[in-house]
């Protein structure tokens, strides 16, 4: 496999960094900022993908495992699979489904329905594995309590040892680096015009029910981090993401415009984080159906692939036609979910 | 372990035919016709029960992954020990408790309750995985629905990867299958008179609600295909499988006429396939508890071993004297799901 | 690691005893009096916290089923790390989740909401394993049933295979092997002053709802079983757990003066054996709050360790400042359940 763009630079090291908890020094991956090189993690992960036992015996001994404070199919699944091809024990537990609720709140009486503190959780759980994931979803109620990530850090803080987000209140990293893997594989099989800067579009697509904003998050951050394109985030008046993730990014209202000469558009629904003053509503404006992607209005665009991190309802955030057609990675896009987990399950050891 | 009945033919190559899918060719496992030779595959299961780990290195580097749309517990762990038995990973999924529910249906507006459709979950997990097994049950609302198989055969058109039914809608061959191999160990133990020809009964059991006609379709179908006995289907009149599966077989409403002789009587409720012109009831006439399987109702029989695929209800479907007795092959039965989901495992590589 | 105080007798060959189950002999694991030695035994669980894969081909080829009837988060995923550190494969079934409810009654007519007997339940599953494990939880409204413990009777009697107990009605062995184990490794880290009499007392804490008895009544028979202390058990008046396990050890209705001079305090609330005459109720008298455990109180013991079986309700059964003090040993005790399931996993091999 060549990948003839955007070649890594050679790094010395640690693709991902250390991170200083309390008194001890250890790997999390949470987010963009946690990487050394984003560029050659992806790197890696295709490395993987191309011999995928490469490293079976690197993970010996070691024990994985992934905690769910709410529902998974690919993140679970690629994630048990990336560890075992590096030779891992990988154990799942879906916390409130076959355990109990857990309690994050410092000093609380805990007389409630939570039957657990994360401060007692947590470093048993290090105890028993070398490396943990967690995933948690954002209330989508208290904007300031779901964007202070207390859940994910209070875990990290407390479980000593190293953590993999599998989507955290805000964020979904493994996501966005299947999604850079993806660009990056795509382009090593159909360059792009030499010359033609990279334009990679997100755009707002049209839900049933308020989701939360942590894969558009992650891809913005991730997309801007790497720095390897034009990238313009395209969605309704009012349903700006946080700044601090698109921070780098054109941000337009315009989705005909956006969609001018991309190469890749990527396409999400998000709940709003400040429409009308209000957080984690469904954008439900007369508008929001005239966001929906079609085939005709990919004409406009580069031959542009579209991409999705799945579970998309068809019909509704994007049609049958595009979904069925040549533009789609989607699919190819989540089995990469494997190749990205094996790179951070790897480089955290 | 001499199996001195039925030998199977000396058997050149694969023991599971090639299936045509879309442009591709794989092997799957729903129905008897996949099988190339049925006593062979049976004597495969022997030959693992006898040395469980004569190919324990044959499963390197392979995935199995098993999705559970319904409950489980014989399928699910007797296919996880086979899958280990052979080296295997094999990754569990309840799809609805852990994941969400799975959208069927061409060109639907997904707008409702289901997250995700089967054009993408199948692709993505065939991705993720060497080998796939689903189980699917039956509406029992909507015949034409169910016998379409739509459910499994979606999966198999859009997984790209071998398949293997843990269960669908209107059949169960990985029952059969054990079904076979338990009758030919029984046979093997004890032989029946040189000369006599072996007889098969399947008699209709009393139950408290509509139970799907899988397993006991899957069982007419696998004893007609394997071809070595008399075969009699015995059940309450208007309660008559499918013909698709009984062709071959003599189909009787007389229970001890059919029980005459017999030297396997199996033994499974099913709910109506057209009772009255209604499909999916419960038969609950007055004279349902009659066709009880007694003791008394044995002596008639060639001192018959009963079989049952698991779950019974004790006093509903077979009486506490029946199980309690000799007569009763039941938990060997169940603990052969292991060799013949070894045998077909195997054979899906 | 050197465990300087009770060094374990030479013990020649196995540390769990054979039982007599039916007409067959095989080890199970369901209360100290199946224990050879129990000194020895915590003493091979420290072994393995010292080298965890110690004898990690111990269990090739070995599978254990650990069934699940009720929820679980340490001991299900100790018992997974502790088998795959001897090599076993280990698959869990939370039975009532992912399969359906037992019928445990003899004779009953299964026409309710049970949709599979433990006598087909059972076997099957023992043929399916070489190991399994079983948690079953009390139903607290009937104390003859639960102290009958007809459940993991029943089970052992049918399944044919060695057993390990996840907890069952009245009793929880690993988590007191765990416990046994976690204080012999605190007085090897820190040893009491020679020639004082170590004095270890078991203390009722508030709860806000009905808790078994199980964790501790086994911790009360094995302490008495160890039989290296002076034991304290401290409850309010009328909160006396069963005799059967309280025997040997002084039990008293004032705290104050069972904690003086204490080197373990056990916290753990407990529901009535027969308060009132009644069995399975919360103790919610007036004087329950009294009973909450503070950093005062532990003034007055020898610099006491506090221990608790987790999950732990803070501000309920333990105050925030006990639990965040040099005081708790009770992640190390959770974290420990690793070692004892090691130990026993390997004898009953």
């Amino acid at each position: 496999m060549s990948i003839n763009l955007f070649p890594a630079k050679a790094v010395q090291g640690e693709l991902i960094k250390y991170s200083q908890i309390g008194n001890k020094q250890f790997k999390i991956f949470t987010k963009a900022g946690d990487v050394v090189d984003i560029d050659a993690l992806a790197n890696k992960g295709l490395k993987y993908k191309a011999n995928p036992f490469l490293d079976e015996l690197k993970g010996n001994h070691v024990r994985v495992g992934l905690l769910f404070l709410n529902p998974s199919m690919r993140t679970r699944m690629s994630t048990q699979v990336a560890g075992r091809n590096l030779g891992m024990d990988v154990i799942v537990f879906n916390i409130d489904k076959e355990g109990w609720q857990l309690e994050f709140g410092d000093g609380v009486v805990m007389n409630g329905n939570k039957a657990e503190h994360i401060k007692e959780a947590a470093p048993v759980l290090g105890s028993y594995f070398d490396i943990l994931g967690i995933r948690t979803f954002p209330s989508l109620q208290n904007r300031a309590e779901d964007y202070s990530e207390s859940y994910i850090s209070e875990f990290i803080k407390y479980c000593g040892v190293p953590v993999v987000s599998l989507e955290s209140a805000t964020r979904h990293p493994l996501q966005s680096l299947t999604d850079i893997i993806t660009m990056k594989e795509s382009l090593a099989q159909q360059p792009i015009t030499p010359g033609k800067k990279l334009k990679i579009v997100h755009t707002w697509a049209p839900h049933i029910k308020p989701c939360p904003q942590a894969v558009s998050n992650s891809f913005c951050e991730w997309v801007n981090a790497w720095g390897k394109a034009d990238f313009v985030v395209a969605n309704p008046e009012g349903m700006d993401l946080a700044e601090e993730f698109t921070k780098g990014a054109t941000v337009t209202h315009n989705q005909e415009e956006a969609l001018e000469g991309a190469d890749f558009v990527y396409v999400k629904n998000w709940s709003s984080y400040d429409w009308k003053g209000e957080y984690g509503k469904n954008y439900d404006a007369p508008d929001a159906s005239s966001w929906l992607l079609t085939l005709d209005k990919l004409k406009n665009t580069n031959n542009a692939k579209v991409m999705h991190c799945l579970p998309v309802r068809r019909g509704v955030e994007l049609t049958d036609e595009v979904l069925d057609s040549d533009h789609s990675l989607i699919t190819t896009e989540a089995g990469n979910r494997v190749w990205a987990a094996q790179a951070v399950l790897s480089e955290l050891l």
